[in-house]
């Protein structure tokens, strides 16, 4: 029966697992702070499994050379699909995602749905990739956390459990915070200033200190517009498509 | 004198600096593995500040309410610059770029250049944001790893560490490997295959395996086109215009 820790709040825990050939490398930074205080609490658990006990031979092979030739390491479908299998007994509702450059976009919306589940079973690959046939195989969902190359998949695989575990409930104080920011909206978010109220002769916004509300929302508004239209028209396009 | 470390092929470091409330965080994933080698070889160095050196009062605060209302708290432009102009005294030469989801989207173009310069200064922030005068008045360079809110600058500073790291010389063994990856091209990888021939009534496709490489060499192209009108029918209007 697949163990399923539950956390403070009497919730089942939201589940990650991992597969790579540097587990040491978890939690890291998603031990500290607001993911670790969340790991602590049980709001969500952290499986890791590494990928090097399920390699070939006397070394432990996990990779080889490319078929048709090239440089780098692909690494094995069998000695993935022997880890992915091994993982799945004790984690089997989890997605699958592979984290890849040749993935679909990471976006605000995918954590939010990911976030919603049971959890995640996430391959963190290294070398040049993976075996496209264990791709298949096992129906990965490949996820990129953005358009530039990373030496592994450990620290892609960090962004998208920060990302989601962050919108656990109770893992952010005020709820409200979530609401405002960038993304969640479909445009970037406003400048924001604090104390104090002048600084090297830069003055806070006067509509800010005005106290009225509803001349402070329609300055943000603006300013949000006027951001996004500056710094990502494309994101403007994507919200009126 | 600003401190110039020295690797051991006699090149003066590629020299990151970082600024957050969380130095124990570092180098965290970037000190195993290819980041972690080349750390050690004194490739790179890496300098933290602890902002919270900067703050204010017998709590050192380094936050403070937005100023027109709203949830979560801002960190303020007098701490931030304190540790900036602190920080600049020993890294003069070095970029610096503050971790933003409102920030230009990282890309490989981004990656290589960085690379290619003197190093970073990297000011990772937490809760809702910073002081939008600091920004300006210290002119940063805005920069997001991607399209999704994260809980803090940590983990988007090590993802353009990482990405600029491996392309430092000396890092990644085989130059070769670093040519036909993904985003190189302005188009994605094609798919990857390795030994066993045959896995799960699944064969490696017949071209690669014929030795001719030529044809080999249109495949991959060809297989590059299709995944990229598939998936990121985005980058090919890109390369386009």
């Amino acid at each position: 029966m697949p163990h399923r820790p539950t956390s403070e709040t009497g919730r089942p825990a939201w589940r990650a697992s991992v597969l790579t050939l540097f587990p040491e490398m978890f939690p890291g930074p998603l031990g500290l702070s607001l993911a670790g205080q969340a790991l602590a609490a049980g709001i969500w658990s952290l499986d890791l499994h590494q990928i090097r006990d399920f390699g070939i031979g006397r070394h432990r092979a996990v990779d080889d050379t490319p078929a048709g030739g090239g440089a780098g390491m692909v690494m094995r479908a069998d000695v993935l699909a022997a880890a992915i299998d091994h993982a799945r007994a004790s984690a089997p509702e989890q997605p699958l995602v592979y984290m890849s450059p040749r993935g679909e976009p990471l976006t605000q919306a995918t954590a939010r749905a990911l976030a919603a589940g049971p959890g995640v079973m996430i391959l963190a690959g290294r070398f040049e990739g993976v075996d496209q046939r264990v791709i298949e195989a096992r129906q990965m969902r490949e996820i990129s956390i953005g358009d530039y190359v990373m030496s592994g998949g450990e620290l892609p695989a960090m962004v998208l459990l920060d990302a989601c575990v962050r919108l656990l409930p109770g893992v952010v104080g005020a709820a409200e915070s979530l609401v405002h920011e960038s993304f969640e909206t479909g445009m970037l978010e406003h400048p924001l200033y604090t104390r104090p109220r002048e600084w090297e002769g830069r003055a806070i916004p006067e509509v800010l200190l005005s106290g009225d509300h509803k001349k402070i929302a329609e300055w943000r508004a603006e300013e949000q517009r006027r951001a996004t239209a500056a710094r990502r028209p494309d994101l403007l396009k994507r919200t009126a498509s």
